[in-house]
């Protein structure tokens, strides 16, 4: 049995349809990415999936920009090439200049450098962080 | 042959006291934490990694306290143990409130569950995200 | 030194035929995978590797389709490429249907997603959970 | 400011309370695990983490037992300490034997190892797998 | 049903034995470590396990200490706690000198770092590389 | 705002050349590889690493075969394409032969394993250890 395929508008549900169009209005964007195509395979993960990021990603105490850097870094540190992508690509439309890009890279990198050092050293955590 | 213990200030050589003294200078702390004392061990690594850090993570076109909560959506993406209690304190020092950490932790975790999906239904990096 | 060539059949040592004839017959398929023919550049790696698997992923207490998915789901995190889509392919040859790929695509990303909430909030280990 | 503690029942706020209701009812138990305790910090993050857990490892296609076990191999994946002593805790209750475990970790174990191998040897996804 | 406890030597069946006897010779030590005796509720996987590393970290074209070290790095970029504790002691035993370690973490941390470096600047495979 | 392109010598400003002269003079080939084109984007980040990689990676304690053979393993564990083709290549340059390869890859599959084994089982470290 094959690999269902991604699901265009146009051979949607209802039910996918109403998702797509809430993400193209709440994007104002033509078209939905692919991630949203192929997980329309589950209109439910479709479904939960945008609800949960919609929510999440909306201004609230961080900014839309800082929490895209957020989701950038760790799709960076996870070594997902289709996150990387399109992260990097929404977070460059919420105001992501090349000098933030590059600070952010430095930063996720010298992090996943001192994570190892600190396993590898077996640093205990200090008293004071216990709190 | 034990591994060789964490290096305090008062047994430190004086290349170890004079990264010692510009991480409590800078930071206006009266001891460092046990991540420096064990990297010490090494005083090469314990000088490069400091002054990368000292670097990386000065304000320039992110503020420190963005850098900080990327560090630490960084170090729970791995789960270093370590990382996240030092970089938790690093963060709400830096004016990270209980309202921004909730949001990040969101953000850390949607990534984290996203950045499967995508991998899982193997999805294609979209035209529009190539250049 | 270039890196050595995938092994074909026709190439194959005859230790390497005999791997070869084992993974065939096993599976009842007429070539061995691209997995195979590279790892017999290493003719020991092959064939420790191969009875391990054989041995490990035939039926006991848990079912083959079950393991096929566990592995799927191991390499959806670990966003190993070549794996997704051959234990992809394996799953559904044991019996995975499109239901069943959703659910444990969604099962698979919430726990990288609470994963990495236990960490971010630095969860202490229930007592009853300890024995 | 030091970070916040555990929300306990009795000093939870009633839409706290209302998930812990909801998991101790669902779940039949006198008491929610510390996961909820602390998460509850962001009541937010309580209530969206639990209803997509509840409603993610409801029976499906998949029965609870083995989303039960994907869960625990993704755990043991990253190495996550909390959530494999929950998941595992949860498995067992769930009809997880100690042959099944082994067999768990065995699969668990061989995808994480095979997963570099193909890594290593910078396999080429078959033909037969692209559709 | 509680989890099952480590085997101690004691209470080992007869081909639980046989391996404790045949990694207390191979090494020369008076008793096994603790992860056999956790393997060892498994005695399928022990059994496994124990000739699968007793093959591999034999000399070969690589020297043990070489293949202890490079086992090490592996664990430090996971985050194994268990693993790092416990290769660490065997590097160490293998000719290790607190020289090699320093050197060996700071490889490994820029490894990490640098890994990251590059998927978050989406470097192409040089065509140098390809073959 | 388009992603800038990798930074050819040419194009290059004389800081960023400076920096490609010494990675040119210091491994003895006609021009850098993309990682660093790519690096560019960032003179700082570019500089940075170049040095911090220089020094590391010299001759010490540990020959550089055996570095390049870590950084490697570390690649691999952490699946990044491009590190694990470079890395590979830069091996082989410094002397690793097929033989080597293959242990080393059984290596890194086999901590990959029982990283995940000590995981799951929730092996307490040994006494032993401790120091």
């Amino acid at each position: 049995m094959p690999t269902p395929p991604p699901v265009e508008y146009a051979d949607a549900s209802p039910a996918v349809r109403a998702v797509y169009d809430d993400i193209k209005a709440s994007r104002n964007v033509p078209d939905v990415n692919n991630f949203w195509k192929y997980l329309a395979r589950d209109p439910d993960t479709l479904k939960r999936t945008w609800e949960s990021i919609k929510h999440i990603m909306a201004p609230g105490a961080l900014d839309p920009l800082t929490k895209e850097m957020v989701y950038l870094a760790v799709s960076v540190t996870n070594g997902c090439a289709y996150c990387i992508a399109s992260h990097s690509a929404a977070a460059r439309k919420a105001g992501m200049t090349e000098a933030m890009f590059g600070e952010l890279m430095a930063v996720t990198g010298m992090a996943n450098e001192t994570n190892r050092l600190a396993n590898g050293y077996r640093v205990p955590v200090d008293r004071a962080f216990e709190s």
